[in-house]
Formats: C-alpha cells, structure tokens, sequence
C-alpha cells in the first residue's frame, strides 16, 4: 500500500469548490476521478482545505492511500495530462477552463501520514484591487475595493488578531460546530503591491492581505478580510478589533469578502516553518 | 439621426472573437443584442479591429448610426447592466464569463465619424509570461515561454521595425488580400515588468511587448512577436529583422505567437496622438 501526497494549484473560477459532489464539477471530483482512471481503482482524496466555490489555491495538499501499477515518478505528468484534455471541462465549462488544475507534486510519504490532519498550519493570501477604475480582468481574481482603503489602519488592527485568541466572531454561520474556535494566529500582513489584474492600468492599486495560523474556521478569512476592509474605510476603528474578538459575536464583526479573492497559499507539515 | 462611439473591453477567453457569427458567442454579437434591444430596432456595430478569438481588448472601438428613445447618458449603464446578467452568458459558458464585457464610455460623435475609418491608429499590447515555473492563472492572459529571453537582442531588433515598411513578411496566410501591405509603426517597446500572473509567484517575469501604428495587416502583431521571441531565445539574429522584412517573405519570419497574449490596447482618433 502506497501513501501519496498531492500539492495542487487550481483557479477556482470553474469549479464548485474542492468538495466532491454529484453533478458538479468540484477540484476533488476532478482529480478523484483522474487518479482513479490511472490506478484502476476508486480513489479518495483527503484534502487540507475544503475551499468553497470561487477560491483559488496556489498549494492545497491532498493525500490517498492505494495499491498501483503507474510507477509514482509518473503520475504527476499522467494525471496532469489527463485533467488538461479532460472531456467533462471542455464539454461542460467555458473556454477558460482547461488547464485550470494542475498537479504541481507528487510525492510518496509515511504509512500513518494524513495531508489534513498532520498539517501544523496554512497560509492564505487575499487579494483586493482597490480603484475606482473599474476593470474586467479583475472580476474572478480579486475583491473589488473602488474607496481609497487606508493601510495604516488595517494593519494597526491586524496587529490584534496576531496570537491565540477564540475567533467564534469570525465564523460563518452554517459551518460546522467545532469543539473549540480557539486558533492561533502566527502572522498577518497587509501591503500594498502592485496593479491586481491582467489590465495593468496606471491607476491600480492592489492590497494583499497574507495570513499565516494553525487552523481556521468556516469563513474565517474571508470574514477577517470583511472586517479589515471596514476599518480600511473607516467604518470600524483600528482599536475596535480587540473588542471584535472579544465579544464572540458574529454580529460585531464585518462583511464576509467575496471568495474570488482568497487564495490557498500554502501548507506546512513540521512545526518550524509555520511559527 | 445619432452617431454613437462606443469604448469597449472585454476578456477574450470566452468569445469566439469580434465577428458576429450564427450560433457563437461574440463581442460584436453581445454587444449588437444588447443595443437592439435598448435601442428597439435592429444595430449594426462598426468595429475597429476584429480581434481573434482568445484576443483580449482593453480599449476596443465602436461606432452605430440609429435614432432611439433612450438618453445617450443612460446607454452605457443600461447596456452594462443587460451585458452582466446575460442569460446566454451564464447558460453557455463558464462561470468566470459573466462580467466578461463592458463599455467603458458611450459618446455622441459626428455624423460622418466612422470607428474604423476614422482611427488614426492603435497600440497594441503583447504579454509573454517568461518562468520555467508553470502557473494555470496565467494560462488566459500571456504567451509562456519557459526558456530565458534575451531583452536587449529583442529591443535591437525592435528598432528595425519602426517606420514605414512593406511588412508582408508579418502578414498571415488567410488574411484579406490587400491592396498594400505598406504600413507604419511608430513605436515598438519590448520591456521587463512584474510577475504577470495572478499567482505572483517571486520567480515570475513578465514582458511586454507595446506596438503603435496607422494599421495592422492580420495576425500582424503575433507573428512579429513570435518572430521577437524567437530573437530573444537566439534562433534568430537582431540583425536578421531588416532581411526578414526586405525578403516580403512569411516563412522568413518567426513563429504566430498565441492568442491569449494579445491585447488591443487603444485606438487613436487625433494625428496629433499617434505619432
């Protein structure tokens, strides 16, 4: 019995999100079925993250365990050729769609290992044009901010989220109740970069919020985002954050950020690279 | 009797190119559907470049002749607003279609203007995506090319195309016969820039290519790109560009880069802008 371990890059934009289900074209569907057709046996994926539709992912992780034929060395280059001539993309989707999931590593790793649950953290990134132009190339890539965000302000309110806190404030309702929402919060950072989109027009600014922690809850980017955006416009104060926190209230906290924004940056399996 | 100019961009990955064609989806067949419908009778739009299809456009030109109730200034929100939440957007195509139209500026000209006719001349812009590290984000938008290109031997090259020259060499088989492939071009800038990619990984290197001038013969642009790409991986001398011109000969010049790495960038109505 092998045990493999999947880093994979998709753009979320044509897919239902990670998560297999009938009748939609999911990234977990997709691959399952590939590496089913290539191992001559069902397959099924544990992946990190159950990305929602819409959001992309530059490194998720996903692990199986089968016994195959296909030597390992080879299965990156099969698969990935089997999922940019996929039929069921060409047929059902936009032109745009393939190519949009690409199997950047395969590698074989311990009997006991499990892609979620020894993950010691992650890392996403949330992209946010913020112009009063607006622009097309943007529109699946990027949360489209057009008032002058204030990035002083969202990081003096960033600062708070830092370190172990019980984030219940910033769970969707409709995700799962969990035992605990207590997560840990090892980075967080918000800078400014340079044009957000394939238009590239003088006037973009592009704001990029990266944040680095050992789990997070249903939402729990996106509605961080939400909330950091408010206090970049000044509906919220940098010093409210603590409060926000505080209070445990889904309420007192912002706006869920759209998911076309939120990437899956990265995956980390030894404690050292994550703290 | 109104004349209407219309400035228009648009994400080519879903269309089927600018031409109305029965049965596909097209810039010009959206955009004619939506203003028949505004307008209550049937438009005919005059297009100033028939972009390919994959071919993207931040600044594409249009003009119509018609009378109609509607306030001119209440046509492009209007159109916008039909364009966003087209149904046949959404039932055909990909998820990341919708929002892939737009105009920009809706102007009442004189009644001889002509879109077409009219331009002075245009830029067109070229993106290559230049990293042996592969990225699906960038898939859409740029021509990669993994293998390190030489800027300098390109820009040398460059330098021999500006001005006024018989540039059949660049001119696509398939093309309209012309009365004369003579054409001139102003500028021509071949320069580094940042990752273009929405993956923005730190290996990225983007380059583009940005060329101005009174007119294009077909494929024009992407066979002379294809033909400075092939410069910048050395198959090709810098010195060669003047032969290849001279020579009038299509199978002296480079390869017909692809598609997705064009955009028309702008179109010029004043002598005074263009040269």
């Amino acid at each position: 019995m092998k045990n493999i371990l999947l880093t994979i890059e998709y753009d979320g934009t044509n897919f239902s999100g990670w998560q297999r289900q009938p009748g939609q074209r999911t990234v977990q569907g997709e691959l399952e079925r590939v590496l089913s057709t290539l191992c001559a046996q069902p397959i099924s994926l544990h992946g990190t993250s159950r990305t929602d539709a819409g959001v992309h992912a530059l490194g998720q992780r996903a692990s199986f365990q089968a016994d195959f034929a296909i030597p390992v060395a080879n299965l990156q280059m099969a698969a990935n050729h089997l999922l940019s001539s996929s039929p069921a993309g060409v047929r059902s989707l936009g032109k745009g769609a393939p190519g949009d999931l690409r199997i950047k590593k395969v590698e074989e790793v311990a009997p006991s290992f499990h892609a979620r649950f020894d993950a010691w953290g992650k890392t996403y990134r949330y992209r946010i044009r913020n112009s009063q132009v607006p622009d097309i190339f943007a529109r699946n890539y990027c949360y489209i901010v057009p008032q002058r965000l204030d990035l002083a302000a969202m990081n003096r309110a960033a600062e708070d989220v830092v370190g172990r806190h019980d984030f219940k404030c910033f769970q969707a309702a409709g995700g799962k109740e969990l035992e605990s929402t207590v997560r840990t919060i090892y980075r967080i950072e918000v800078k400014e970069e340079g044009p957000n989109s394939q238009g590239l027009m003088a006037e973009d600014r592009g704001i990029t919020i990266e944040v680095t922690g050992d789990g997070f809850l249903y939402n729990m980017v996106r509605i961080l985002t939400g909330t950091l955006v408010e206090v970049g416009l000044g509906k919220k104060l940098p010093e409210a954050m603590s409060e926000i926190l505080a209070s445990q209230d889904r309420q007192k906290a912002g706006h869920t950020a759209p998911p076309q924004g939120l990437y899956l940056k990265e995956i980390y399996y030894r404690e050292e690279d994550v703290q």
